[in-house]
């Protein structure tokens, strides 16, 4: 019997999940047991000594789901959205009831971004002026982007916990929206073109020198390394764990 | 006696005229003669047997030196501001009784400033999206630059002359501003950052592929190559020239 | 009846077929006739009153295509490689004999690509110093790419053209090819790195600017809007054509 | 009396004292007592009542300086290079006499390289592949610059660290130099152009994405507010401290 951890998929053959079981196929220390979807049974994954479960499917479902894997001492990775507070502590309650088993729930899994931000937040108080300027397909249909938003307010946050200055403008005249929009006092601006995809620059600037964080998603399977990343880490992490930054050496 | 162009400076001692002083003297094919300022005789060009002469001065002062300098049948290089259509078709008239003489006025002499709009402008009508982000240092009082602000112009009317259909968007949602100011259709975002100088970005994109052109002036003395251009030329172009973009193979 | 072009697709049922024929249907000045694959019979194309083929399929069976669809009148777009001087003349033989039909045969379809080698040969001679940084993913066996040899070519003929002089560059201590390769005297970086697709830099510099040309290829579906471009402006161009920049206001 | 950190200068008559002298005139929390120069008597920082005094002189002069100062329990805030083992030892020595007192000297001020070098080592073993591709004016003797190779070998260790496997990289064919330098397994590439300052990308990607972190010096005062947090907490970090990244919160 070989070492690697045996994983099963729940949506297996939605695009999202497809991209996961390739992902998993083709790492050197991860085994693809079996693929759950809608109305199929989850007892698959015991059958199988299933050891980690990848959940990439529906707010109506991932309860039911987790529900079932936790109580099965089955480790659960989780890219469900719809998690509110209330949901976190349920799930908390059922873990803590089962121990060694390990949750993880994260609303990004791509790595880029999950390190994108991180920096953000360290370099911001070092520097006189922030600004973001995110990039998509024009078939989005939010300005700014939801990771650019929350990028900003981690930004504010860590300017405002560090005593910073407010940053400099001089502007006094001029078109309306040229400046962006002002998400706690950062600008941030949307720009939507064909032919990109998810794209993200947070510029920092003070005397002389500018530093750029950019982070590029160049297709719609830049999650996989990150799903793996937590796959690996999971059973070494039992509870609950939210953000999959957690996870790693930051 | 050399081949070198005799090259006089009016302005020679304000931080523009002195990089330009500079830049003629380190230029192997032109040779400094003299430099003229505020309140001294042009004669001086006269006597030095200057066959160029470049103006940075002020609005108050170019039309006396241009009268003068054409007189005396010397080329005029002229970067100076406040060009009415009033004062061009003045100037236009002067030329015209000085057969040979050469006068360039041009608003931009960054070489990179100039085939960055004319490029953008040639390649606008072959893609879907066109988008500006300028980037400047945060003393800037005005926002977008006119830079961009032209461009934005330039690239809208290539569009409309080629037909182009209005560019994708569907935004609709988000917050005040994060899609940037409207210039005749073209989205303008301006960054206004510490330890910046002067920056644009123009992108283009269609289906699978973008082009981006970005120019960087990256200090104040970027107009330097310009105006030598301007010098090397002007002897071949009598006449009234607006605009460095008429001598160069585009 | 519309007056859409009727366009066939030869090789119809491959990844770049597929790309294309759903190209053709997704436009509104352009109706998808019939796809023609291996083994087929051409006369497919005669009986459904197609105006334009598009052949993106091997150097084997290109010629024999041609010589059908020009005896028919239908009007050629092709990306098949492998055209060799003689293989040139056959095709320009048989076009002079077919008065009207158009033939358009083009190593690169991807409109940025074309734009980015056309806007570097016209800057290049304005600029002290030029050098190309192209960045694919990893699988790719050449280094530099096809495409950054050649604008490297172009860039190095138009400077000599010009009469520029040779680049600067004081390097005299360092490390085996931290300065690149170097193509006709201009240097050429490869990067390779998992997660890009194709991209080129082609930058630019003179005292105090900079000007950079990027090309990113994000799918493999970069060629299709040149394709289309092809087939709308084929009909107006009898007899050959080699490259899609002939197509183009440039 | 104010409660301003009372700031001398070594050196400050030279081009980077200068700027130095400016930098903590301009800052709201810091003032400016005295500048002493070559041949000049140190005793000017005690009668000023000097608490910091900042030395970016000559490895000559240096170790007298620093003994001068810690003997007069001045802080002091060091730029000079030629610190080897033996020099620093000295100065550990000298300091562990004079408790509270402390000196930093440090290799890199521009706060946005040393953050740049930081992330790089944290992010790279999070991704498939790392290149690095620094970019300088013409003028500039070595290639890779010395930050771009000390920033490979942190890489190249912390992925040796993590275990990373070998980057992928299919090569099989091309120009030699194209694929840059080696450094311990990660490739360099040195770009050189007029026009340019000192500037550096590190790209790092896996699986459908791509973080890249982008340093640019624009011009030779970036040092300044690296000195200025040199200068800030000097104060709180008694000894001897190696680093400017030492007092950064990372």
């Amino acid at each position: 019997m070989s070492g690697a951890i045996r994983v099963g998929v729940l949506g297996s053959k939605g695009k999202v999940g497809q991209a996961i079981v390739a992902g998993v196929q083709a790492a050197a220390d991860t085994e693809f047991t079996v693929g759950v979807d809608f109305g199929e049974d989850l007892a698959a994954f015991v059958e199988s000594n299933t050891q980690v479960v990848v959940d990439f499917t529906h707010p109506d479902a991932v309860m039911d789901n987790l529900k079932f894997l936790i109580d099965n001492g089955i480790h659960a990775v989780v890219g469900t959205t719809g998690f509110t507070q209330e949901r976190l502590a349920q799930v908390r309650d059922w873990v803590a009831a089962a121990p060694g088993t390990g949750v993880l729930i994260a609303p990004n899994f791509a790595i880029g971004a999950i390190l994108s931000m991180y920096f953000a937040e360290k370099a911001a108080p070092y520097f006189d002026s922030v600004e973001i300027v995110e990039l998509h397909h024009p078939h989005k249909a939010d300005a700014p982007s939801g990771t650019a938003g929350r990028t900003a307010q981690l930004v504010a946050a860590a300017r405002a916990e560090a005593g910073c200055a407010p940053m400099p403008d001089a502007t006094s005249t001029g078109l309306e929206g040229a400046r962006g929009a002002d998400v706690d006092g950062v600008r941030v601006h949307s720009v939507r073109l064909a032919g990109l995809v998810a794209h993200q620059e947070v510029l920092m600037g003070t005397q002389g020198e500018t530093l750029t964080i950019r982070h590029d998603s160049m297709d719609r399977t830049s999650f996989v390394p990150g799903v793996l990343l937590g796959v690996r880490e999971i059973a070494g992490h039992p509870g609950l764990t939210v953000g999959l930054d957690k996870f790693m050496d930051l």
